[in-house]
């Protein structure tokens, strides 16, 4: 049936996670009309005119290492950061047992100890990268075809891998293929699924600051392939907050000092960023758009995240601004980010879906820079100011608002 | 000499202010190279290449209601604020001596009781506005010639005035001429002042919430006579950060149930403030910008000011920002601004009077749309998004820049 | 049978409200065994070991004006601040409905327009205050009759009535006989709860700033009678917090120039205190301490309230402390109190209970002084400080410690 | 002339550093008249009636690594912090001078790196630890000969040293003897000074976290010579407050889930601390007081101290605190504390100075536990609330007024 097959498939990394759960828990409230869109910026116009797929249609699948299913740890997150309902959850409680079923276990390869702790089961064989990539694609691709869907979409949301400090294996393709083979290597399981993904045509959204896609080699295949992708780091709170904040400040030529952020949380990614390594890779990609939004010249910046278990989801942060303004005088602004990381990651993560559905139907391949305002470090795209990377996503939307009102000639690939 | 005939006077109602006396200081303290430029935004690019009056090359004069002069202004500020040092006061005290001397008594008909209180020496004799405007106006000229300037701009920094409600006087050009001639008036001295800046052909601007030449007989006579003129209140900490803040929950479709804002500040504004009506006036400005941005469905929107003379010139506002997200989670934002609300102002002032001084000798008259990034209520300006009228000023001076480098024909009028 | 006619009756006026409801579902939650004590101070050492009753054994009724029950009460919660949880309150259904049953109708004689505007059903037909007093009363007697009950401690919980300017009506005791029987007498709601409650014999606590017991004829009677009365509105937030750090700048000469505190809070409470004259009532207790704590010379402060709807029961304040140290320096400190009211205010109620109910069987009659600590405005108390409020409870435990384990004579009434 | 012989000489290690400048420059300004006394303890009652020493009467030198002189140290501090008004430092410029000429050179023997850099001119020699010892107790000997002291009191305010291992060597008398002969010993220098001053019959106070004198052996010393002494790292600020508010919650059983604390400063003493050993040892004291208040029972704590160096002597905490009440319901306070460090602490050493004083009058020696509440970790003395040490103070003072008023014997040695 042309409905069946026109189905978009979702599979996500990390599918029993908090953002995942949150994902499939709203989305099936959506679609019972017992929950509301608030947070979905393509719930805005003109974003919602262009022809969007439904939140309420998505299939979804995905790997895990941990063990459960979607029911309990909707409940857990009811339990401990009181932000589900009960009573919702009890609503939906059917569906997320039915797409528990979907969810296959995943792979833990050079993630780092941290994340290596929460696997659960036998330990994992050691493998060569490649035949690990082979596993998990086909696994995706049987789903895809279980559920007739016309395309999947595979979304990371696992927690985040050491910092990789800058290798010649990823820049060159042929170091890259060797890698795969090397039973030694050490790619990062985010790289292999991104590989397996890639590989397998299905666009790829890596809301994680773990490697994904995001190295010279992979984007070589993607484009070259023409398969939809883009990454990296869901930008949900205080970054947000810094790459709106910022701006001002340089407009109006008051010199930044000194920028600190502070950072608490206490859920399953705090406790993987509790540890040295992983913690980097993320502290990394705060501070970045800050210098380059404010210029490097006598600026001070840091970026601090602990883990506090108590505040389990509601991801608290700090910042300190200090400036100088008119003859010299130092002044300071202050602010306390309240949110709860994954009522803030999932809606996000389901307007990339939508977003990538949508250019894969219109033929669009490769990075999708317009999607830059969602990320913190937006792979390819250089504008580290929000209300500019955002610029670019309505003119996408107007763009294809036009493309819809005039008769369409045939995708150009 | 042709130097001389082409210098640029500033006359600045309420000149003994906290603010006047700023930019006074700054002026000369720049002028010798011993401050920076900080604050200035018209001192980054691209706007500090349109060919903008020197800071150091503008002459001051202005009205004022209290006794003193301007070096004594500044060491209240240096000994109360502590912002401005006293070893950088005692360098310029020469030319404050010297610019005192400029200062004429001015005239508060109509700005309710806190403000008459500063009145110094012999109570004001009742006169008619227009008599008033013509002894204001006078001075005003004769500062022009005594020093040799081509064209004189007129700054509002006076205390605000009480609210005054909509009023068809000010709605008809012919009412409002009546109400010039009425000895039984209400006029306030912003409006009277502004009519005698703009009857004298003198560019305007009105950095206060006051009414000014924000009234649509008032904007009609300056449209007519081309006079170049633009308003209302200086928007110089936790406005500007509102209006940064509020597209961002927009754009993310984080739907804002209330913001609240209590400002708290010890200056001679906030003595005046502290009296009922003066506030509404101020409070109405302060909240206006949000409303626009986030809409009025299911908003709660308030703002308090409150005198805390400890503080001095050191306004602090606390905001408060609770919104919900995905699946009606509620979370929330907070900041606290510690602004020394002079140093924040005194440089956005000198912006607007180097802007107005360049389109007055561009030719250009009538309301100064392209300004409206600096106000809380642009007169005749809707977009209330910060980063968007500040693409206003941005084209506007691209514009002007493309004009230097292509041959200009003569000026339209 | 003697288990039941030592039964500890409690009979709330505002029974229906937020507190009234946490408190009912809190004790039979802790009976159950399904939640604990946290926050309940009659929980740590020595308060435990002074033979105090069972939060699980006491018996609920009271007065309300509004209509419903308390499991309605409680979903209402559940749903708005997410505090408590929803699996929680179904295990409690049960009492919660039989409970519910022991709820009458109040009175809202001179409570103000925003208290009368919750009433539902009829109007109240106007009476005599005294007539008022003895249906209330009746009503009291009744419920521990019902119940076996051998004491009934009354509670005021009901919204805060208007301020009540000093009369000298409640001065004197024949005067205030005479209001009681005039039927165009002001006396309010909470004087005449009051009166009831204390012409009955029963213990009497005032939780909220509403007069009640708190006036000179009041105590004489309540002293004479030797019944166990305490008040005035109960400390539980941002005046608990000032009551500790205001002690520090004192003893560290640090000089406090300004405290100026901004309370917003969304549930009934704060509807009502949106009222102006109800606000009065409220923040004049609130600034007392401080005053009475860091002396009057020179020191500035203000509290503010502001009703804002989507906090509904998470009263969050924000105080800004500016103070003078060494050589003239001002700092500041600032804080941000997130409290659930209702949550802090139950179980300091339920302290309360136990505390008054074991002064009756201790024979101690007339103000409880050594409750002080629970209280903004401790009645008859002058001490300020909230740790020197503390150390007199502290002290009469051990005392009362001491006494059980000596052989007791028999209570002196 | 017994006016002369019965001066208190002051001398201070870090005599250079911002606190020593601050309370240089602030006892002359007292002296004159030009400054009040705020922040200080000694003068308020009942502590200022027990006849201390007049901070006019002091008499100042030390011991420095660092080169330069008083009044630059004031002017930096004028220019950075923008605290001490330049009016201020010019009017006691004179004696600035004169008792610059009373610092000697110092040592900064196993300080660490981060101190070590700031030494100034030739590298210091090797030397034994004793040796430098009897170099440095000759010159405070000579230093109150000089000024006709009848007493020297030695304050510790270097920077902090690296924190040091617990380490028998200090347990054990024998032990500490063997490693003041041994050239190849790790002593550092604050142990070193300590034992000058002990050595030489001088009042010890250490207001740095580093271990001067607080090791058994040194204790055993100072008590079997008589010699007063206490410490360790006065309590200024972010610490303060956490003595403060901590037994609050413990008090209403509200059960503290996790308290973080971040601070930022930009100081010398930032600059030290930004390396991690020296960073360890303040963390650490400054964390131990809560786990002591609130137990350890599912506590989570943490201190970050980052370097800021914009702030100067602005040092910044922001402070969360998670705390559960009443049905499990998990709520929040948070604080931010801007003081200026050097104009709380001078005050506060100031104090001590004054009280040592009277202890060694009053023929007092050993370990001077009534002065608890001024240090983070006081000495052997355990009890860890503000107000509870505090009342040590406060009974001192009340005893001292007493032997006051009544006829005094002879001091017991």
């Amino acid at each position: 049936m042309s409905k069946t097959n026109s189905r978009t498939g979702v599979w996500i990394i990390g599918a029993l996670g908090s953002v995942a759960t949150t994902i499939v828990v709203g989305c099936e409230a959506i679609r019972r009309g017992i929950a509301g869109t608030a947070g979905l910026v393509t719930e805005t116009s003109p974003l919602k005119e262009i022809g969007l797929v439904e939140v309420g249609d998505l299939v979804f699948g995905g790997h895990e290492i941990r063990e459960g299913g979607l029911l309990e740890s909707a409940r857990e997150i009811a339990r401990n950061a009181r932000s589900i309902p009960e009573s919702l959850i009890s609503a939906v409680a059917a569906p997320l047992e039915e797409i528990s079923k979907e969810i296959r276990t995943g792979t833990a390869l050079h993630c780092g100890e941290s994340i290596q702790k929460l696997w659960a089961g036998a330990p994992e064989a050691p493998v060569r990268p490649v035949e690990a990539a082979e596993r998990l694609g086909a696994e995706i691709e049987a789903f895809g075809k279980r559920n007739g869907c016309s395309r999947v979409i595979v979304l990371n949301l696992a927690s985040t891998e050491p910092a990789v400090e800058p290798n010649e294996v990823y820049d060159d393709l042929e170091g890259f293929r060797k890698a795969l083979e090397d039973p030694e290597s050490s790619l990062p399981a985010s790289v292999i699924y991104a590989y397996a993904a890639i590989q397998g045509g299905h666009p790829y959204i890596n809301f994680t600051p773990s490697l994904g896609a995001s190295i010279p080699a992979r984007i070589q295949v993607a484009d070259a392939r023409g398969v939809p992708h883009m990454g990296r780091d869901g930008k949900t709170g205080e970054t947000l907050v810094k790459s709106v904040l910022a701006p001002m400040f340089k407009a109006r030529n008051l010199k930044v000092l000194s920028w600190v952020g502070y950072n608490i949380l206490g859920n399953r990614d705090g406790e993987v960023l509790s540890n040295g390594p992983n913690n980097l890779a993320k502290v990394r990609d705060k501070d970045d758009a800050l210098r380059r939004i404010l210029g490097e010249d006598g600026l001070h910046t840091s970026v601090r995240i602990d883990y506090v278990p108590s505040l389990d989801d509601w991801k608290t942060a700090w910042d300190f601004v200090h400036f100088e303004g008119f003859l010299g005088t130092k002044m300071s602004m202050q602010f306390t980010w309240q949110g709860c990381d994954s009522m803030l990651a999932a809606p996000l993560a389901l307007d990339l879906i939508r977003l990538t559905d949508l250019a894969s139907r219109r033929g669009e391949g490769g990075l999708l820079g317009h999607l830059a305002s969602f990320f913190k470090t937006p792979t390819g795209v250089s504008e580290p100011a929000y209300y500019r990377q955002f610029d670019l996503l309505l003119e996408y939307a107007r763009s294809a608002l036009k493309d819809m009102s005039t008769p369409r000639k045939a995708p150009s690939r």
